[in-house]
């Protein structure tokens, strides 16, 4: 059925069983909801891409997955499917690749909203859009009532990395700069009162974002950075812990050096949380050469992105592994990887 | 912590919310449960590739997703991990890329057992080797209590299409000859007997199997092969149907020439259902000329997977788009796209 504009119509409102049982339900919801929008060149199971970037001698396939679990699905300054798009961008774009071509897998409870898909997938559109990646292809189940949490999203990136360009954690020698590209925790905080169940009033936006651009923009302007990391779950502290792990090198931050909202500080110590293992979803630290440290800033600050860039600390021979944060009173506390669990479901 | 032959020890059984934080408890099971089978190059979040194969002048990246939500996870002949390698290898195949990587992402519900993801994780290394694809990357979320069931897996693949290659639906034209390889709808009456709901004993077995073997073999034997389509939610009927569409054909299948076991012959009439519209996860169906119609049945039944391949039908210039059967009884029935929900989750 298709409206006077020659768009499908679909006449559910809610998503039913039917619409995962492999018939014309299927069909229907995914050409309504999902083809019409994110335009893949066929409707073959499979996309089948070009990439001159791949050809180039030397040249390497980067290939990234996550799955999107976060409650609530909207949130200020997002929604689950911007989540999706940006984290699979940025775990290409921190290992220093140009993302390209990404895949969306959608779980979806029975009795869905469709509005609600609608929604989630124009906001994919949009975000894939401005990260110039495509959306290839895809796929939809429908789970009963009770077996899922409305949506659950999949997203797979592959990117293309240059000849040499070789960013990793196991790179980072002492000496170098830890920069981060804006204000940590926003993501965390702000889903937390999205919640409601802390009864918390609050505008704080996630800080959601893709980081294509600004990756692009420091690989231009310094050509030995040496590793990026997002700090999505776990935070800032976990992105230390695993780079200061992987190049034994130790770890150096400085409190105030840490750029916070005063209301995710305050946040944070109303409810006992560390600000440091907040989850961050358009955030990174970056590890750049001292004498790069300049250079890598300015690249930062040249994207929206990346305006409120600024450095942390940096990397020391030893004790190897080790993160410390030098605390506002002049004493030193160990950063630590996350023990148990901070916040469930936050991307 | 480490046992004596240095493999991490997970001291709990059970999947708890703290294995999804970002810290600790969830490298621990990271490292214990999947990365130790999976073997990947190493622990950056995105795997970095090389594919001489991408890099041949007129060579095509094929890129697929699918998520996996089978209920019962373990069933006679496999498990949702197997589902998710094959089903991603097939989605591959049938499209004629060789398939090379795989991404595997797992929604995991608290308090699902360890030894269970272990199980599943094994099946999907074995399959994985089998069908000489690499799994490179992948993610882990862990859900509350009652907002997943068990372990949901999305996989994605990634493979090369050989210039020249270009198998796909609306290649098929009048005259050509539709094979399948297998008896069809075990997986579909492996599942229904394996809830238990229905108190149906069965003997039958899921015939999920990687099918890249032998789309090479037809592929080497038949220079000409026009499309193949995976048979699996939906069956055989949908897979037709979408043949028939694509290419503006009619497709006329032979009730007698369809290899069906009495055991799922009697599952359907006793639950009214079609076993046209069963899935299968190790059953695709092939276009040939006519002239090639040998070498393909040769090549298929030169591969263990397609043992049982045989000649179901043909395709005919009208009416384009219509599949028909012509049944036992010298009669024709219109064989539509599925209507409604059959299975849920049955893959």
């Amino acid at each position: 059925m298709k409206d006077v504009t020659g768009q499908k119509v679909l006449r559910d409102s809610r998503v039913t069983l039917a619409h995962g049982g492999g018939g014309k339900a299927m069909r229907d919801l995914i050409e309504s909801v999902f083809t019409d929008v994110f335009e893949p060149d066929g409707m073959e199971d499979q996309a089948r891409l070009t990439a001159e970037a791949l050809a180039v001698p030397g040249a390497r396939l980067a290939m990234t997955t996550d799955s999107f679990v976060v409650t609530p699905v909207e949130f200020p300054g997002g929604d689950i499917g911007k989540l999706a798009v940006c984290g699979t961008v940025n775990d290409l774009a921190v290992g220093g690749a140009t993302p390209l071509y990404l895949s969306a897998a959608f779980i979806i409870e029975e009795g869905t909203e469709i509005a609600l898909l609608r929604r989630i997938v124009a906001t994919m559109r949009d975000e894939a859009d401005k990260a110039g990646v495509r959306i290839v292809t895809g796929d939809t189940k429908v789970v009963g009532r009770g077996s899922a949490d409305q949506v659950f999203i999949t997203t797979t990136g592959v990117g293309v990395i240059a000849p040499g360009v070789e960013l990793k954690a196991g790179n980072v020698r002492p000496g170098d700069v830890a920069i981060v590209n804006g204000v940590l925790g926003d993501h965390g905080a702000c889903i937390l009162a999205a919640r409601g169940d802390m009864a918390l009033s609050s505008d704080l936006v996630s800080d959601c974002a893709g980081l294509g651009h600004l990756m692009a923009a420091v690989q231009a302007a310094c050509p030995n950075v040496r590793a990026a990391r997002d700090c999505t779950r776990g935070g800032l502290a976990s992105a230390l812990n695993e780079i200061a792990e992987a190049a034994g090198v130790a770890v150096e931050i400085e409190e105030d050096a840490l750029p916070l909202r005063a209301e995710v500080k305050g946040t944070c110590e109303i409810l006992g949380l560390d600000p440091l293992y907040l989850a961050n979803e358009g955030r990174l630290v970056l590890f750049v050469p001292e004498d790069e440290a300049e250079a890598a800033l300015a690249a930062m600050r040249s994207v929206p992105e990346g305006e409120g860039a600024t450095v942390i600390g940096r990397a020391k021979p030893a004790p190897a592994g080790q993160v410390t944060m030098r605390t506002l009173f002049g004493g030193a506390r160990i950063v630590d990887m996350l023990v148990g669990e901070q916040l469930p479901r936050i991307c």
